[in-house]
């Protein structure tokens, strides 16, 4: 694909559903082939997954960090080929703060995606990476409510993070949705706050194509999907 | 791209919302390197669109069709390069009906995308054509309120109609979307009704890649969007 087209596995309803097994997923080699840049998650919702500098890592709920193998699936995950358009130094006050701050990077981009990428040293991280599924079709939501939750203060790393528009619900996660790998490639997870120390370096570009490719297994084309928005936030956001 | 991936223009809540400037669309000769066959509107709402055989036509509100110029504008459309995967003669009862038939053609295809075409000679066909916007950004809502209905008796032609899932609810139209031509390429429209007269020939397929590409204009940038799926149904489903 060109650069920053994101390409969707999946839809995100599906994975709130529980739907994470072999037969919905797709290899991580596959998936690279999409993009270098990234996030998702691993069948049966094995904890977290960050994808950058074309290799993907894992997060799991027992704080270790592995590097993915090309074999290992994935039941949902957005990548691209990440050009940024725009780099320049920001202050992070909060999560919250990182949704002004992509509107002020790109004013006329409301229902388009947002790629970005934060490096520098960060005075808190508090990352969460959720435990594999107990039984087959554990929904997300109650997943997540039993979440590893890890805090990190200051912390060298990168952010990966996709902004998605309102119009995305049920397919994407609207707004900022973000994962965090330290510098040494030991420990990260999905971004739940997040805390400046000083400026980090910021890297931005608009995305106008998106591919959403679903899984052609039976069990993802009989499943009758919610579209839960506030369910999604919650779990997600 | 490769067969029966679909390929979408904006998205519908925008040209729900008015957008249908020449800023904010994309020439009839480019869309037609993404498909063959789909369907879709022009510049200022100036009608109806189907695309066949690499060909797309014009429906206006008074009536007259027209072959549509490489450089005509198009601010939504939906196209595919379409390679049906299943062919037999069915009995169209109605347009509703036709959900029911697609569900039994490809039973595990609920949350992807179904293209379809039907040819042959139907009983009735009621079709409409919008009016030209009347003003830059008149809601599409507005404008189907005052559609031109047209029907025909006993007349042969071609059905393309596209089935999209519940999760692009906002985005594409959930349900079925159908375009009807007459053989003789005179006229045609967007399918209120629909009777068969006997047996037509159905051809259809699964697509589970879905690509979206929006408009880079400051317009659509900016523009507020409202994922109205009532609405949507009333005016395009």
């Amino acid at each position: 694909m060109a650069p920053n087209e994101v390409y969707q596995f999946s839809i995100i309803s599906a994975l709130m559903s529980g739907l994470a097994s072999a037969s919905s997923s797709m290899p991580v080699s596959t998936l690279l082939t999409h993009g270098n840049f990234g996030l998702g998650t691993f069948e049966q919702m094995d904890g977290e997954m960050i994808v950058l500098d074309s290799e993907a890592y894992q997060f799991h709920a027992d704080g270790s960090t592995h590097l993915a193998s090309g074999a290992q699936l994935v039941p949902f995950a957005m990548v691209a080929d990440f050009q940024p358009a725009l780099a320049r130094p920001i202050a992070v006050a909060s999560k919250g703060s990182l949704l002004a701050e992509l509107e002020q990077a790109f004013p006329s981009a409301r229902n388009a995606f947002v790629l970005f990428r934060l490096v520098g040293r960060f005075g808190r991280v508090k990352v969460r990476a959720i435990h594999k599924q107990a039984y087959e079709g554990q929904p997300l939501a109650e997943l997540a409510e039993g979440q590893a939750v890890r805090e990190f203060v200051r912390v060298e790393g990168t952010v990966v993070g996709i902004r998605s528009p309102g119009w995305s619900e049920g397919v994407s996660v609207v707004g900022v949705h973000a994962h965090f790998i330290d510098v040494g490639r030991r420990f990260g997870g999905h971004i739940l706050e997040l805390e400046g120390d000083g400026e980090v370096g910021f890297e931005g570009v608009v995305a106008e194509r998106f591919h959403v490719e679903v899984p052609g297994s039976t069990e993802f084309g009989e499943r009758e999907l919610d579209l839960d928005r506030a369910a999604i936030q919650k779990a997600e956001g």
